[in-house]
């Protein structure tokens, strides 16, 4: 490894120092939990565009809530790199998932501020509003409005107090009628990078700092509901009932052996009974299934074999599954030539032979590549522990990650303009 | 079986009608709920007490709020055969719980008046108040108090609003301080007697329309969690996942297991995850367990089997285990003399070999043992369901029923002068 230079370093000290600001916004009394359209949101967005400001960028907020920037390259108007990712979080989140690849975006910017005239492109600086869908179910709202694939059924989508997302728009000082204007055109694009952190032990393991992203996992979302017959814990033996929590703990057991066995990964997040007393047979089990695997077509062996192991046992105990796929992604594969630029970002860090993960975690990019191609880093992160209060990276990666990045952007100017000289 | 005189028809109808009149009163805008110390608390005790006074009864409202009535025997002042059940309901309840077993009470009383100066001993009705716990957690209230075993600690708790029970007995018109007296001694009763429906199918599928009661089986109940980690469920392999969820689905499905094997009830009503997110591995899963058998020795060996069949698997997969008692009740068991009386009263309704059973849930009666003997005439109730608006009892059934307890209050009437003869 060469020395990192200290510009780098002190550009590192600043996200640290600003995960931290940004971390003490929160609806919660202890932790962090932003979602999408409430006053967290505002506030993350305000210190957001003045850090944007300050590094010498235009700053706007997007007909989605998402707090943008832009830095006009040797001309006004040209098409424009982005560099993103999301201010939202999980409920009792970590300080970094989303958050240090945007303040990577400003750090970037800052670096490049000076030599704005050189730069084929502009350059975008994107803080998404939702990514982790916390609020509605529904993820990657930001972005995908941004790409313009929004889909207008969200509107209905109520939040756990019943606010549509329509009225939370409104309440959020937001136009819905006007969410198209988020939307870009591929014409205006040069491609989207995205830096985050791992949320995954491998990089770790192999005692490295950074790490190339092949793909990104599409995920398939399912809430699953098994009703049975709610009845007097005491008065009910054993053969008249039709318990509905029995099924699904073994939905979870199930969905555990055959995520294991497939290899992909599979995960039951959130279960609740109905209704819910202590002395009352469950009448009904709701919880979440959530899959992901290298491939879509391993992802959807493994679901169609978890989908006749709960039909099996359910129609066995009298009980009936109900399931609806909330969320459906393809797999996504990142761009070789966004990828080789920052492999070669990678390179000056001194780690020239890096290696390449496939992203389990859904990002941000996901949704961009809809429109333009995209490219994404991955940052080591302690003990691959992520959506955790405990969400650790360390300083010294940071800066690694902002040199790779800063280095990245000069790869992509250069091929750039020798493409447009060509 | 034998015809039912028509007196006790006339009877059970009225009952039916008064048990519908009373349905009407609830805190509920649909369906009926009855909860300690409230409005409705205060006029069911109205239409009671007037229900009462109209059979020839003396009544008053004890230091509990409980509703009294009392006919005196051969004497006045003589020790009293008690005859109760609750007003008070769950939410969302059904009709005849406990209410059935107050106006069976009141009915007898009816027929017993003609000849309450042949009767060796008073006879008293009594609607307690509190027997569900609804308001404030803590079960049998009112019969507690009856008992003399009101637990002081009661005083700070608190309802749904945070009103201390100390503030709504003040409220409703009632004085703390002068709680026992509401207590009865030994000495002043006869015996306990109580009319319930069985909560249960098992007379529906002996096509009984009455059973008799052995004991009452004592409630363990528990709150239990599991402690995991919470992961990024995209970013963790499962070798280093500790999932809350799946040690607690493991338990569910063991809880069941044990309990089918052992000839117990054990039902798990509650699990929640946290922090309850599609795309986070639960790192606690929180849950209740309810715990009855025929003894109590039966129930704890069950609970000392699944305890360790829970902490076992915790330990094997580094989950944390953390379990709390939150009740525990004795098992009661049903005076022979009093099950011979209401043995004898099930034989003149026609079936002269009844079944015993054991009560699954808890009864005022479970309090009461405490000062004296207790004796539980079962009447059968459609498909066992209870603690719904569906409970349903036939009226031909509530004939039975008055019959047997008329006839039974006879066969103690005659044993206790026989007894003070000798």
């Amino acid at each position: 490894m060469t020395g990192v230079p200290m510009t780098f370093d002190a550009a590192a000290a600043r996200i640290m120092t600003r995960c931290d600001e940004l971390a003490a916004i929160s609806a919660l009394p202890a932790g962090i939990l932003r979602a999408y359209l409430t006053q967290e949101h505002q506030r993350h967005n305000e210190l957001a565009a003045a850090w944007m400001a300050e590094v010498g960028m235009e700053t706007w907020q997007d007909a989605a809530g998402n707090q943008c920037a832009r830095l006009e390259g040797r001309e006004p108007g040209l098409p424009a790199l982005i560099i993103a990712s999301h201010l939202d979080t999980v409920p009792d989140a970590g300080r970094y998932d989303g958050i240090m690849g945007v303040l990577l975006g400003i750090e970037t910017a800052r670096l490049l501020t000076p030599y704005a005239r050189d730069l084929p492109f502009a350059v975008e600086v994107i803080a998404y509003a939702d990514e982790e869908g916390t609020r509605f179910g529904a993820t990657l709202l930001g972005s995908r409005a941004m790409a313009g694939t929004w889909d207008p059924a969200w509107w209905e989508a109520l939040d756990a107090e019943g606010i549509s997302m329509a009225q939370a728009f409104w309440d959020f000082g937001l136009d819905p009628e006007r969410i198209d204007d988020a939307a870009r055109s591929p014409e205006d694009l040069v491609g989207y990078l995205e830096a985050h952190i791992e949320q995954g032990p491998y990089l770790e393991a192999d005692q490295r700092p950074l790490g190339l992203v092949s793909s990104i996992a599409g995920a398939r979302r399912f809430r699953l509901a098994i009703l049975g017959e709610a009845r007097h814990a005491g008065g009910t033996p054993y053969e008249r009932r039709r318990d509905a929590l029995v099924g699904a703990a073994q939905a979870v057991l199930d969905v555990e052996r055959i995520g294991r066995e497939r290899g992909v990964i599979a995960t039951v997040g959130q279960l609740e009974t109905r209704p819910g007393a202590v002395n009352v047979v469950p009448g009904e089990a709701d919880f979440s299934l959530d899959l992901r695997a290298e491939s879509d077509a391993l992802r959807d062996a493994a679901w169609q074999e978890i989908h006749a192991a709960l039909a099996g046992f359910c129609a066995q105990r009298h009980l009936e599954l109900v399931v609806e796929e909330i969320h459906a992604a393809s797999t996504v594969s990142c761009s070789p030539r966004l990828t080789r630029a920052l492999a070669a970002g990678v390179a000056v860090t001194g780690d020239t032979d890096p290696i390449t993960l496939y992203s389990r975690a859904g990002h941000d990019a996901m949704a961009m590549a809809a429109v333009t191609e995209i490219g994404m880093l991955f940052t080591r992160c302690e003990d691959g522990i992520s959506h955790h209060p405990e969400e650790n990276v360390l300083a010294a990666d940071v800066a690694l990650a902002l040199q790779a990045l800063q280095e990245a952007v000069w790869v992509l100017a250069r091929e750039h303009g020798e493409r447009a000289r060509r």
